[in-house]
């Protein structure tokens, strides 16, 4: 079969590969909508989680079931399913915790375009089919079932460590695609005031669709002045963080009130150590808990999530910005991710076989 | 001073009282929009609370502040607060235990027109004015401020108390203003759909619009075979009871999910035991949890809340259906409330000085 | 094989049956020691969960591995290990949930001598082995391990329900073996008090030995009033059934406290409706929380207890009251308690093969 | 009246003030058993929280009250009161918000010898008397009941924080005074094994006492790996530091697994920045929550960790190593307490007038 894959840190090319073998627990599916990630940008350019050879790329996507193990009991050939970027091993001892997300170890989960082939190929390999993939319901369409493999579950993941609670004033900082999840999440989980940090028009926009009540533009100032002048020198009670570098924790840190939260969903690409300062913290006594984590996976999260779309709480479609026809516009829907055109915020491949 | 007092079991009239004496931490407030209340209608003509002479009514309203005692610091006359129902002792040690509203003793943050005079007066004492009083925020009408001292604080702690996750299906059994505001509570806590059992026209038009994605109507079938229907036999997730009574609990126990909660915030006036399903309650194993609880006070609430609000979270103007002039008006609308008719959600009345 | 089965609702006897067959995902184990239990009393005598015929009981148990899956990674043949009572399918959107025990529905993670053959059987088929079973540590005996299939993990949860804080006043009703378990489970959670309900000599002894404060013996008077005189009128902060029936709640929720909890882990055999006070439960918002739950299983679940054991935390010795030697003693283990003498608290049968 | 005072950074000394007048809400109280804390040595020899001149130290201690303000109602002279070392504004939003310790700023409830007089005095005055005074109980010495003033509720708090649930392994690195707590605390919250990282004597006969299980002793090697080695390469559940600096956390962070927490109840005396390693963190993604928070103060938790002490499950005299008598030797306690010799964990000074 065909496949986009990683040659080695800083190539990408089209490899054939033999199609996945289906195990007893397993699915087969044939990719109808994809969408490259930042983290695939990280993977190859940047060489973040090493080198890899012919790896296949990618994470997010939707697709139709051509094959299924012998124990799957949930799912068919035929079946539009919307595939997790993270499929946990469900029986693991994490799992058993409540963090499948690591299971058998830490990002354990985190299986495709890591430690396993990923999604960008003719036939995708599921683990776990039963655990792990999603029926696409009919109103929504693959390309927005792609936005829930990982945008939305890593977004709303930071709305939930964030803890928030009613009329808490938060701050998500960054408003590419995650960061407007975390926005609506925030809503979502009834925040009054919602400071959304970034200052790209279109995600400004789209910001305040999702429920942002004022965007903090750094081109206006510091950003820790803004939020202070907005909150009488309180600070905000969450953080949610969704850019940046390990810098980022500092301003963060300083802008969260004693008994807040700072809850990371950025993939913290490089830097020796988090900065996390020692006055501001409360001198180690301030109730200010710093948290961040990796979305979690599964048949369950997803099509709860799908739910919520179903029911009109998001709208997952505001992401798309660049939609592509055919499996071979994969490529260039992932160069685009790389070379990130100020108008971008997510692209989708759309594939008919 | 003037009000409007319960004179016994089944009769309400206007009576003079001395205006209050206002103690060091207190503060008194001149009320310019105030609400009645099913409880007030429980507590008259069906002696809910037992009997009371020339006890002041009411419990909801918005004023300004005439006069403060010599310890308070957050606010001053000619304040325009809004008075929660509620008004715990902050420093007893049911607060210091997170339930200020169970102060000194079950239910003993319900002090007005309880244990003592209610806001249907030309001058209200409030207890603790820095821990219980909550600015109005210029954004907000004196009436819609009104619908912030009991309807959505309890209607919120509704879906609070439930627990709600991302994605859950949440049956509100009971769509008057208290279930109003807890289908808006549901939906802003990450509810997918939502259930909303009623069948008053206005009442069903604004559970719609607060987010209700489906109406059971008990005209149309049992709403135990109903909400099954729509929900694979499953059941929900979340029940929130906002109406009814003590066999309620049978049909909420039935559709709840093990993992699931039923959260009441009904006052449930009749009836020597709540029933619990034997069998569906997992026979005592299913994991389903019974809860109900009062309305937090406090100033830190309603400012949060309030917040809500000004962000557009919530729009309580939706509930008043009713409008009154004057001060002595109170009377026709607490009588309203009595009667009420089918068009009826809330009653409110303006007060000029 | 040989069996130990329920014949009928009123009877047992000895079966030949076919060995088990090995799934890909599952183990076969061998018994070393078992446990009966009072549920296998009700399930047999009392008909509790319906008729069924040649149904292998038993749902406690040590053993060998004999036979595993060919996608079992975490055991081998030889392995000694501790079979949970219940046995989730750890992929199930239930366990997803956080909600194992209630895989595809309500009590479904309860198979053994319930949905499929129990254990009392020369050969035992233990579902998703790497799931579901616990490795014996070698500093504990087969014979205290079989208090960890389920009495412990019972006793241990009621506590967790009950959600205990550092210094709650906690009421543990009806010290059976499982009671005896939440009253240390209790004291492990951080209670001061522990007020432990109930006559019986050895099991009073225990109970103090395990960390109740203060015997309360209904042959001293109204339980309530003694929980009261011991808590200046206040109650208590948690409460934690392991005996009675469904009127039992009646007391537990007059005798906690405003934002206590009631938890529940007693098997209620009979009885409509559980009984909860209306008044006392505050006419529906004094934030009595009401729960139950059946205890989770699985590896990581057992293990962990199994680790409290081995630090000295707890000691299940102190529950087996009577030995026996002999597979084919289970007979007589299981009639001792089903005709529940004065010292019994909890029999164990030693195998040898 | 006399008072052991700060002059300045470096010194201390006796003064004379005047005797604090009682407000209608306070008490002041006599002392009858003072202890000085490591905080008092940073305030006065490190300057810690900047200068003070004639500031009067001390922050632990029990007393005999011996004037109350009009409106005080649950006390009255005579009674013997534990006196917290936090004692929050319990009307503050803060407070409401379950953060009393940070009552109108970060660390606003620290206010005795902070921003006003400490203890070391022979009249003491106490904000909020009713919700900030501790009955302290018959059975409980004056000398232990000023143990619990600040060492167990910090140390306790650790292991709260930390979140610690049934089977954890937890590492508590630091055994001074309040780390022993924290070892108790976790036993208390249900670990399995506790860790215990130091080397004096006495502290780690203590903590076995207490229940370590392990001791990690620097001496014996890298403590992270002494810490995998005995956890199978896994590391710990949870992390509380009560000792060491800012890069403690490198290593906490380290040895905690996804989903665990680190929780530091440790003054942070200096360094810009908290060390939290990138890649250990999970570059971002990994579950590990990193929290620290100052002591609750308040009647009621002081009361409920006080009858801990009385039901046996904690003994606090087991940190008191050095007794004096008369209150003039809280000179020498606190000189000693500066120089710290090997078998000192903490001193006591009794009173009687």
């Amino acid at each position: 079969m065909k496949a986009l894959a990683m040659l080695g840190i800083g190539n990408i090319g089209w490899i054939e590969k033999e199609r996945p073998a289906c195990g007893p627990l397993d699915a087969i599916v044939r990719p109808i909508a994809l969408a490259p990630c930042t983290s695939d940008v990280h993977t190859v350019w940047e060489g973040a989680i090493g080198d890899r050879y012919d790896l296949i790329l990618g994470h997010e996507g939707v697709g139709e079931i051509v094959e299924i193990g012998e124990l799957v009991k949930a799912f068919k050939p035929g079946d539009r399913v919307i595939i997790p970027a993270i499929t946990p091993d469900w029986n693991s001892l994490e799992a058993q915790a409540g963090f499948g997300q690591h299971s058998n170890g830490m990002l354990g989960g985190w299986k495709f375009s890591n430690i396993k082939d990923g999604v960008f190929a003719e036939f995708i390999h599921v683990n776990d089919a039963d655990g792990n993939l999603a029926l696409l319901p009919d109103s929504i369409s693959p390309e927005a079932g792609a936005m829930l493999s990982d945008m939305m579950p890593t977004g709303f993941l930071g709305a939930e460590m964030a803890n928030i609670q009613f009329g808490d004033k938060v701050c998500v900082i960054g408003i590419g695609p995650v960061g407007l999840m975390a926005v609506r999440g925030a809503a979502l989980k009834g925040a009054s005031d919602i400071f959304a940090v970034g200052s790209r028009p279109n995600c400004v926009a789209i910001a305040r669709e999702y429920g942002a009540t004022d965007i903090i533009n750094y081109k206006d100032g510091p950003i820790l002045d803004q939020v202070f002048a907005k909150t009488d020198d309180l600070g905000v009670d969450r953080v949610i963080i969704a850019g940046g570098n390990v810098d980022t924790f500092d301003e963060a840190v300083k802008m969260v009130k004693p008994g807040g939260v700072v809850s990371n969903v950025n993939y913290l690409g490089e830097g020796d150590y988090i900065k996390i300062p020692r006055a501001e913290w409360g001198v180690g006594m301030g109730h200010k808990t710093i948290t961040g984590g990796l979305m979690m996976g599964g048949r369950l999260r997803v099509e709860k999530l799908a739910a919520m779309v179903v029911a009109g709480r998001v709208d997952p479609n505001k992401l798309i910005t660049h939609h592509f026809e055919g499996f071979d516009k994969a490529e260039e829907a992932l160069l685009l991710m790389k070379d990130k055109p100020a108008d971008l915020i997510k692209p989708v491949v759309s594939i008919s076989w």
